[in-house]
């Protein structure tokens, strides 16, 4: 149970801090934190919260990543159910808590895009759904595998948060512009129910491209990476 | 007496440097740091001063911190006095740090908002009172649970300046537009007692806000995350 | 054959992220990365994968370093030429990957400069030939400088990924408006293959230039500074 | 000898990069770095050198660092004129360096300002002398408390390269926009050679403010700070 709790709360804190900082600080004018803060922030919620309940849950905080561990042989299927229960609650109720506060916002009318996931029309620079599935198979593909490695036995101790949260900081970097990146579906999920538009016919695509992604990350790991 | 001598001048750094490089740097033409630049700063400054003086006196810097890590069972109450004394004295000095050298700049004439919080029409993006209030809520319940969670027995040794510092810079990714960010009551009063404008009149929300915030992280950690 | 899946792997990173973000999200209007965002990416895919792999092949990514930890005398000559051949694959199976995602973007028709190193004309600021050869030669030396110095014994264990990886992002903070930052022979070529214009003419200063400087910085390491 | 070695290389990456960034990159149009590259550069050359040679000559690469270190009780008298004249060369072949290839940039006819400091008109926000001396010391003196204290027995081991480069980025962060920041007298001295205008004339405050600030960090540590 408390492995569910540090999962809701890790999820929350990755919605809230990453969906957050777009939405209120990224498009201030002259000063706002543009895509390079909002890559930094939602990096620093996952290095963040892996420090601190990682030893309890392992600090998933994403459904692709708990199925990504699993394909990798590190996490067991009888408990994906339950994690992935709690990291989209955890979303989906950070997602809520953004809402009421830009809310307040004077002058505020709609949530607009929100900080939803799209292709086509809907993602930032026009990017087609191939393009985009292309891009988030990769990415999360090497999110499983920086994930993987760095917590490997083999690896320095204690610098796994490090290495995984800058890993996103990274993958926001590169893909932004492509479809306000995903690779985590339940931040996905969390923006579509509430944002104005066709996100949520779309959000299909941020649920099968990062778990295809993972199950592959986890399967090259595994084969490739892994003592025998 | 070690002790508040490493709080006096770990709040005084966090406030010399937090809001000196919002005052001194955001808004340099072209060049100028931004809200990215001032988000760094306040991490960098609990960063650097927390492997400084960590070890003296735990590196709160800050009365909300303080309280919290009452609330989660980790300081002692008897301490608290004086620990707020000296925050607030650091934070204080520091503000008048910085309005000797803003004063030597060509063509000063007055603070203005200096690096001050607020609510309405003191937000920065004019949030309401209720909404600046939530965000302060959850982002200091947040801020204790990454302090009282990395400082565990059961996280990696060593890395929790890393994690601490670098949670308040998403802090201030996410918040600047929302209060101007506070999370800590000695840096809100601090620039409060000096800015030009009705700062002063609303500094109980940036000592009630994060108070609270604090005291339900420190439940939180305490209620679902502690061994028993 | 471990050790090769993991080079070629890290090199697919390092050039799917770092040009990647590159040509994605640099320019983006209003909200781009920029140079700084491009550096800490290229910056963040060795720290990733140093973690992630770096205890299998010891995460070198570059044919340059390659070169410079033998001149250093901590790799052996004889696995040179499949280290080489695997980081070569890897970078330009990603400039493929990246061509596939940007082909992918309403109104594409060309790559143009794609995220290729010049000089003169191709240089981002046209610098001449010589300003980009001393550029690349004395960047590449002290890249080697901090790799084998962060990797001694007698240096902190487990923070050379972040030492290194940082590096590199402080490379590409000096020097993307000189030569679009190479230090990387694997890297230019991937790039010049696809990119429109006489890029691939002058690959060669890209691979001469960072090979000659890291067997310079492997030659400081080993007289000057390594334990007798 | 290799200590000497050590800080004359040190010191030159710290001038090449953060001098360098701020040369090249600050102000390229659209893309350019800004102060926060240039902040984050210069932490980034202290931070990656500490980690390369840091466990040789201890890292200081700096004059003022030095000097700091002897009154803080952590360094020798009788070697504080070898390391000063190993850094100043450093510094001084960097900035030679730094002439070369920006002289190789297409219409390059003067160096300006170079990457200076300077108070009044020199100031990049014309602050007065005083306000610069201020500033200056407050930095140097807080420099060295998180230098003593993060390679204090009882700090985290390992750590202290991260919290020292990323204090010195921190310091940018706040005070480009006074003086260009100093807080080394070597990159001063370096920079005010070769730079048009009266920087030269104004340099001796960028020798005797962070020395004083230093002496005065030293003391506050050995005092305050230091078990008895």
């Amino acid at each position: 149970m408390k492995k569910l709790f540090a999962e809701f709360f890790g999820t929350f804190w990755l919605v809230f801090g990453g969906c957050g900082s777009a939405v209120f600080a990224a498009g201030f004018p002259e000063l706002g934190i543009g895509f390079v803060g909002v890559a930094l922030a939602f990096g620093l919620t996952v290095l963040t919260m892996a420090y601190a309940v990682g030893h309890i849950s392992g600090g998933h905080f994403n459904p692709a990543v708990s199925v990504g561990l699993w394909s990798g042989g590190k996490f067991e299927a009888k408990n994906l159910i339950g994690y992935i229960i709690a990291q989209v609650a955890g979303a989906v109720v950070a997602a809520l808590a953004l809402k009421t506060i830009i809310s307040g916002k004077a002058g505020f009318d709609t949530l607009g895009g929100f900080a939803a996931n799209g292709y086509g029309d809907l993602s930032p620079d026009n990017y087609s759904m191939m393009a985009v599935i292309v891009a988030e198979v990769i990415l999360t593909a090497f999110f499983l595998i920086v994930i993987l490695g760095s917590t490997n036995a083999r690896a320095p101790k204690g610098f796994a948060p490090i290495a995984i949260g800058l890993a996103l900081t990274l993958i926001h970097l590169i893909s932004i512009p492509i479809s306000n990146t995903s690779v985590n579906p339940a931040r996905s999920l969390s923006q579509a129910l509430f944002a104005d538009g066709a996100y949520l016919s779309q959000v299909w695509v941020f649920w099968v491209a990062p778990i295809v992604g993972a199950i592959i990350g986890g399967i090259i790991h595994k084969t490739l990476f892994e003592n025998e």
